[in-house]
């Protein structure tokens, strides 16, 4: 472990490399035989499940309801929505056969020709479809809305350049599907569930977030309007964290799901839908690590506190781990979790430079002069701060300094961000400012998707959002000169 | 619902079609407009999700940790290991395309021929391929072991025959997949999983098991040893619901994964596998549900206790609502979830009936004349018992009850369950016993597969396992006449 810490990449030298260094050398995720997919490792996969019943207890606090709906979805469904088609059924996983056979010439098993589906089946990429196709036997009156259904999901897109939690072929999401009465019930079901996802990813990850609108280039296939959450990394390249849509009555009308309103007229159901992934594994990682490993807020870190032991011999061992143990118990009893560790072939030396690569919020040590002086040495993660403190008054010292991390580590993600936000007036500044410094950029737009598509086109840079708090303001497209009526935020991104 | 509630199939008319109508129509479950794969409802998914947390949390503390491995596996993974090849990579969903194209003839999509994979990828009817893949890089040195891993996740099996929760193409489980050191640590591993099962299906799900060692001819393909938890419904058939596998060195064999032990020697790892999925909702159902509808054990159900007003206008709703309330919330602080079920669009009667089908262990009533006398009428659902009782105590009333409930449901399966275990000693009989009566049959049996085979092809029973406490006992095998040392138990099962 001390061997793997030295080689991971400097952040500065490389933030890419560096970044796929931190997620398999922490022990958070690594590829797989499988093309594209990867492999959660029980560290990753810890700090996923508290994001999940986090999340899951805030979906349920808006009265959501979990089902689980099938993987396969018929291709003709696809077909049914026109947007949609052309957003989502292209690259995926098509299933064509359902049995294999032992080949005739004896090397290992083979498709069974005789086994071909009548139509095939999509891996689904999402599941709007296959969910209106149930909605539609679900939907009668008014009286059996809203459907306020949640489902944690795997989903595969067939991605051709794959990253670690980033973008894989295959990824665990969660995919909200509601259906309402009223137009003006879904447009604000839709704007309840990105302030859920913003709330969470600025209060459990510790990463702020601009709120806005999808410019309709950048809008879900299918949408009428999509609202995003748009993260900042320290590269200065944004990630899209989380996505809200109204989905108006396209799907309702694709699969013919009407109800009786309150005025006993027929009409179609209104939609949204909703979800968030893996991919904030990627955003919480971006967001805070150092060259020393992973920054994890305490909120969602799988060990809190570590504990390590300094000794020499089998008596110092026993005396300081008494002690420890004493001190682990009292954390435990507030609901924190502590790990202490006692493992003999290792160094303590390694065994900082471990929990520090694990983004471990605090690590105690503890060795014979503490015990007789009744002092703890204490190092918080996200500063690297060292101090030896009294014994004394530990466990609420702490609680504090978990409390204090959290908030810090937010602070400090919100100030880089703050500095981060650039206003330009042109398109030469723009372009400067992209290649030299980055982030998020505050410019004047036409409001056209060719002009948006040949800015992308000449900097790579997009419309990450039109923020939900963007002020009026006069002014002209930094790109073609027209009127515009306020500021949209551009960046590069992943 | 009073109407669906009516069209309830008797259960002593035809079994199987009760259980299918009680699964769609308490709102578990329906099939999916892909063949074979079911939409599991809010309310089923609330049950299980119960079951996934209570697991979840023995495995904790049993000292697993959860991952996820990839849901597609190449195809020739599964020629790697000779008998598992022969068990599972047949009936299964193949993937052989990555893309679709817009149909030329303008037919929506077709597949893309273009992207076809070079090696079809199977979607994962199990995980033991994958994941001994990966665990090849996991492990060198007897300091990696054990490695306690355990999945939530969907496999897929191309059942032909599919029924709701019993056996369905897709289905949610879990799988642990654990690595060791030695023998005698695996096969430790492979009964304390089953003792697990046995404790979460015995007293979570109130479901008396019997555990035991499946013959060779039931064993999973792979393993050395299947040890199996199986329970009898109420029509006298034997359900599987959970199994562990002692997998011996087979895997670690087939992917090559070696680690150097204590000694410094190369050795192969030794493995065991694990699981139970969304099949215990099928035998939740069938061992406890009647005429009337579901029978939930009280520590499963998604709302343990529903009230309902009786009432004459808004006045006496108001008042009786306010009462409910109080008493509601001082359920809730006890962590007892509440549903106080105000709709005015249906009567009392029809509400009563809907929770007897939606299986509510607790019912309250209250009316004027209650509030009046400070009563309230409060039925249980395994007995339909009603009884009017004093306000006063409700809260430790009910939380007796619910622990009342939960081991009735127990007593009354085990009870069921022991007068369904016949001892027999000739064939002639075994018939007789298994199409008069059913259940579990204790007989002797020569060990071979030849007689299991046809015993199975002439009465269609199985050995569903040669439980662990079977005694020692000397006797003739009931087909063959060849001797035999303990009783084994067939029946026909699910």
């Amino acid at each position: 472990m001390a061997k793997e810490l030295k080689e991971l990449t400097n952040r500065d030298d490389n933030y890419s490399q560096w970044y796929n260094d931190l997620v398999v050398k922490a022990g958070l995720a690594e590829n797989s035989a499988v093309r594209g997919c990867m492999v959660i490792k029980p560290y990753g996969y810890a700090i996923w499940e508290k994001m999940q019943r986090a999340l899951d207890q805030m979906f349920k606090d808006t009265g959501h309801e979990n089902a689980y709906f099938p993987l396969f979805i018929p291709k003709s469904f696809f077909s049914k929505e026109a947007h949609h088609v052309e957003g989502f059924a292209k690259e995926c996983a098509v299933v064509t056969h359902y049995r294999l056979k032992n080949d005739p010439e004896g090397k290992g098993v083979v498709v069974d020709p005789d086994a071909k589906l009548e139509e095939e089946l999509i891996v689904r990429p999402t599941s709007e479809t296959i969910i209106w196709n149930t909605y539609k036997n679900w939907i009668q009156s008014y009286r059996d809305l809203p459907i306020l259904c949640n489902q944690w999901a795997n989903v595969v897109r067939w991605e051709m350049r794959t990253r670690l939690f980033l973008r894989t072929a295959e990824f665990l999401w969660q995919e909200g599907h509601t259906a309402h009465a009223t137009r003006e019930e879904a447009i604000e079901e839709a704007q309840r569930m990105i302030n859920v996802y913003a709330d969470f990813v600025e209060n459990w990850m510790g990463v702020p977030v601009i709120v806005g609108h999808k410019s309709p280039n950048e809008r879900f296939a299918g949408a009428e309007d999509t609202l995003t959450i748009e993260a900042l990394m320290q590269d200065g390249k944004a990630l899209q964290s989380g996505t809200s849509h109204f989905l108006g009555q396209n799907f309702a009308k694709a699969f013919d799901v009407q109800f009786t309103n309150k005025e006993g007229k027929l009409d179609y159901v209104w939609a949204t839908s909703w979800g968030v992934s893996t991919r904030l594994m990627g955003a919480l990682i971006m967001a805070h690590s150092d060259n020393n490993g992973l920054v994890l807020p305490p909120k969602l870190a799988p060990i809190q506190v570590v504990m390590i032991p300094i000794y020499k011999g089998e008596e110092e061992l026993a005396q300081v781990s008494e002690k420890l143990s004493a001190i682990a118990d009292a954390l435990k009893k507030r609901g924190i979790s502590v790990k202490l560790d006692v493992r003999d072939n290792v160094r303590s030396g390694f065994k900082f430079a471990e929990y520090e690569l694990k983004g471990v919020p605090v690590r105690l040590a503890m060795g014979p002069r503490d015990l007789a002086g009744g002092t703890i040495e204490i190092m918080r993660r996200d500063t690297l701060a060292k101090e030896t403190v009294s014994q004394e008054g530990i466990v609420e010292r702490i609680e504090k300094l978990l409390e204090e991390i959290q908030a810090n580590i937010y602070n400090k993600a919100l100030k880089f961000r703050e500095g981060m936000m650039t206003r330009v007036d042109t398109y030469d500044e723009f372009k400067r400012v992209l290649d030299e410094k980055g982030g998020f950029i505050l410019a004047h737009w036409d409001g056209t998707p060719e002009t948006e598509e040949r800015i992308k086109e000449e900097t790579k840079a997009t419309i990450r959002c039109i923020p939900l708090d963007a002020p009026d303001e006069e002014g002209v497209c930094i790109y073609s000169g027209k009127p515009s009526h306020r500021r949209v935020i551009f960046a590069r991104s992943y």
